[in-house]
């Protein structure tokens, strides 16, 4: 066989041999257990050729086996073909976790390998136990890749930049001040930062090291007396170094971090979240670590300034600009029969956003479905998927941006032709969740969870659901996808504070046949001071319309109605005045004309 | 001074001083964790005077302190005053946790006693944990109430019965077998159940140690080799000896259950819920102990068989019976200018109710809570505060009974004369969410927190709220609150299963004016299975009209005026038939006309 991966994964063998390593485990991660990695730190990738977001790759001796969820099933088969690698299919009730597998798969006194850096601290206490009890020893030091990864990319080098403070509001040095106030109130007098976004959002600095989330490679140690963001050296200039040094804020090498921290008094009590730490990092700190449940800097980074909130306003209205002129452009397309594909759309999104003020990079990579290839949650369409429209059925785009004031995130789902009853009806019953969640109200200290159903009952009565979350977090000019908070199924504590901003994003998906998803990005306000406390609601930001020709108002309350009349009064009058010619603002009154007129 | 507690307290004192104790925590607890004690286990009453169903007391050797939350500051206040005891307001930003408290007041060094028996094993940690951070000791094994109390109420004596299984639809053996089942999947060769219902629940064997629950007095330990119930002997017959021993069971002294416990081979795995054993039976189990996150027995036993169902349908027959007579005769009074109290509604309720069949007690004490005391969420009248009613306002009537086949829990507000538009205004808006619940349809694995916010909603976007949960399980022939699942505010992983009973009551308190509650216990059923899983949703079980002139059907849908409507004419189609005379029938008439008809 000469597939590449089944030599990489020789390779590994041979190492794993010599090292009297049973079995190895890698994760889809880097040493800052975000959502999105650098290049550097694509391993998985590397040695199995599976590039999906999500999935672990496990080594044997003789088997190679990979774990990822329902939403790669197909990619991953297809990936894996001709490397050997299995496919363990997340999720199913058949498919043993891998600490599980391992445990059956080797006799007790094996040693099973892993790079401690890529793992939570929990994680990897969870995996120690449960090998332990088989008798199997985790080496948490096992890293090969460096030898056996000869072309593999370095660390990224790119420059960092200053975030201005007309954009975040607030000056890095009181940021730290900020958490330093939270760090001791949670006993500590220290933090050690890992999450990249945290970093970015503190010290007001922003870099391309991931795609899409202009975060830069590091990690940050913040005390009274000492100050620290452990970077390489490449990646500063006299102007960023200044600037930091201004701040209070001293640079040490990225590699220097781990000497740092095992250098720290025994007696220094320093705040980390385990669930961004890696266990290396804890290892390291030993009893210095003081865990906490969330983050400080991740609860302060989702409440938004005035000065950002103000920032994505205005980004909202260039962002809706550029998907007017992209949709018109779809449009005449389709009525003048010229061949136009999914990656067609995307590039047209691409292009008139960049084209607009304070334009960086797309937030993600833009999901453009259509028909069967909508009800695919994370599709990203290829050259080899990539469908063409024809004037039927529906076309779901999922896109965004990041702008210097703001990030965008926005969900439409369009008919290219007549719509069926069956297409109005889904869309409708999607749409009557985003509108209930939309209108609700709630007490201050209300989790998203709680309110995840108001967005899902209209589904449920019919039989319907969606499996993704309703909402996430959105970051200022950071990551699309932030916490604490989330709306969604399973319970998450932080609780929906007022200046955080969330999508409200209900779909549904039927599989072969089309996907259907609806999503704007909402802030959350307090509404009302009564007798029985503060009341919280939701400000849509997006600046957009709905498909008017996929709603079946005969299902509607015409309360729904009235929400979809007025929001498209907002769009058309925040839009109207940043349009360039009296075409766009036809078309945006044809738009946004009241469900009445359908 | 010659307060009662302020002799007790010192007397208490005195025993501390001897055993070098700086502090002791009296919780309101028994050994085995429920929420209702037998009179034997009342200490903290003893000592404090305070009667509250929560509150734990904290005597130090110059202080006294009273922990309880919101329901009882104004009750604790009074009944405290005399006795040196400060009331500490639980649940506000000011008052200390009891650790907190701790750990500020006592020097390094001290060492404060509990009677481990009192606290759940995680309680008793976390407390340990805590007070270690402070140098303060904790002894676990301080007991000095047996020598204080010299009139101590005994253990109770009361005999226990067999729940015949034609009530509880399963025998004894069965239920054995199935709980070991779940023992075995969960990595344990036995279990041990200190939870009074769940003990009775797997017996089938009931009593009347505590007020209200029907439960007895005991522990259970099972495995298959062994299997036995830690019991008094005086609570035995020859009849239930050998109805026991019929099923594989025998039986030791309540007492000698330590003794067994530490005599279990060191190589058994004994499954254990945490949340429902006591730390000092945690600490005799040491390392056999397995701890499940939430006990098999409790998660069988929330989940009701058809021979359970059918009886509960019955049951909820001859309550609604009960309380056509009963609200006819308050109607009666009211009309004839007949003086009626609180007190007398409660006795009217009892008297109708004991009339019934296979009627064993009330399920807890009824609360009927006129006007502003109908505002009091937790009110019990009592001579002192007894109302008498009046032809205007709210009245609040929560009561509920013990069947042998089974437990019923209802709460009604009705308009003593013409209501005010806030009054209907508040019922309806209470009534909404009760009737978004009960129509509410939802994925098989939805957890009650995820729904508790359909029965807030109307209220929310009002700016009104209230603080208890929306629904709580109920027992069979057992206690009337039972787990492990619920509908409230906070999370609780437990899903709501098929086959479980669950009340479903939200309400509104405007403090010194009235209290609105609507409550009726509902089943959870399957629905419907299509091609995205299982939809399960509620039937109402509950049989006994809203009151009619309370509703605005200004503010109502169409949707929900017909689920009152179709309610009330299913409250008459089944009641009918079990009325004693045409006044009754008329009654209920009248009381379940439509709403289109007010």
């Amino acid at each position: 066989m000469d597939n590449v991966y089944v030599a990489r994964l020789d390779a590994l063998r041979n190492v794993m041999r010599e090292a009297g390593i049973a079995a190895v485990v890698v994760p889809q991660a880097d040493p800052h257990l975000g959502e999105y990695l650098a290049a550097h730190w694509q391993v998985r990738r590397w040695l199995s050729g599976f590039t999906g977001s999500a999935g672990d790759l496990v080594v044997t001796l003789d088997r190679a086996l990979l774990w990822t969820d329902s939403r790669y099933f197909i990619q991953a088969a297809a990936q894996l073909d001709g490397s050997g690698i299995e496919l363990m299919k997340d999720g199913l009730a058949e498919t043993p976790s891998i600490a599980a597998f391992l445990c059956s798969a080797l006799p007790a006194g094996s040693r099973v390998g892993v790079d401690g850096m890529l793992f939570s601290a929990p994680a990897l206490e969870a995996l120690a136990s449960r090998l332990e009890s088989a008798g199997i020893d985790l080496d948490c030091h096992f890293d090969p890749v460096g030898r056996l990864w000869s072309d593999r990319p370095a660390l990224p080098d790119g420059k960092i930049f200053v975030h201005d403070s007309k954009y975040a509001g607030q000056s890095a040095r009181r940021k730290i001040e900020d958490v330093l106030g939270a760090v001791k109130g949670e006993g500590a007098a220290a933090v050690f930062v890992s999450a990249l976004d945290e970093i970015a959002w503190i010290l007001n600095i922003r870099c391309n090291d991931v795609r899409h989330t202009p975060v830069a490679t590091s990690y940050l140690y913040l005390s009274e007396a000492d100050k620290v963001l452990f970077i390489a050296e490449a990646k500063l200039t006299d102007e960023t170094r200044a600037y930091l040094a201004s701040e209070g804020v001293r640079t040490q090498d990225y590699g220097a971090v781990t000497a740092f921290l095992a250098a720290l008094p025994e007696s220094v009590r320093v705040l980390v979240d385990p669930a961004r730490t890696s266990g290396a990092v804890m290892d390291i700190l030993g009893s210095r670590a003081v865990a906490t449940a969330v983050s400080p800097a991740a609860v302060m980074k989702s409440v938004k300034n005035d000065v950002q909130i103000a920032g994505v306003r205005d980004a909202m209205v260039r962002d809706g600009v550029a998907l007017v002129k992209a949709f018109m452009e779809i449009e005449r397309r389709m009525a003048d029969g010229e061949a136009t594909t999914e990656l067609d759309v995307a590039a047209l999104l691409h292009e008139y956003r960049s084209q607009g003020d304070l334009y960086f990079d797309e937030s993600f990579g833009t999901i453009a479905g259509y028909a069967d290839h909508g009800a695919i949650v994370h599709y990203e369409a290829d050259a080899a998927s990539n469908a063409q429209l024809q004037p039927r059925g529906l076309l779901l785009v999922d896109s965004g941006a990041q702008y210097l004031d703001g990030t965008t995130d926005i969900t439409r789902t369009i008919a290219l032709g007549e719509p069926t009853a069956e297409e109005k009806r889904d869309f409708t019953l999607v749409m009557k969740g985003h509108i209930a969640l939309a209108n609700t109200v709630f007490p201050a200290g209300t989790r998203g969870a709680q309110l995840d159903a108001i967005a899902r009952q209209f589904l449920w009565k019919n039989g319907l659901s969606y499996l993704h979350g309703t909402g996430h977090g959105v970051g200022h000019f950071l990551s699309v996808h932030e916490g604490p908070h989330s709306i969604r199924l399973n319970n998450v504590e932080a609780p929906l504070l007022p200046g955080s901003i969330t999508s409200n994003e209900p779909g549904l998906y039927r599989e072969g046949v089309h996907g259907i998803r609806c999503e704007n990005l909402v802030l959350c306000r307090e509404l009302m001071e009564t007798e029985f406390g503060t009341f919280l609601g939701f400000e849509t930001l997006t600046l957009f319309p709905f498909d008017r020709s996929l709603f079946d108002t005969s299902i509607m309350t015409e309360e729904e109605v009235a929400w979809v009349d007025n929001y498209h009064a907002l769009v058309r009058e925040r839009l109207w005045p940043a349009l360039e010619n009296a075409a766009q603002r036809a078309w945006l009154d044809v738009h946004t004309a009241s469900l009445a007129t359908i």
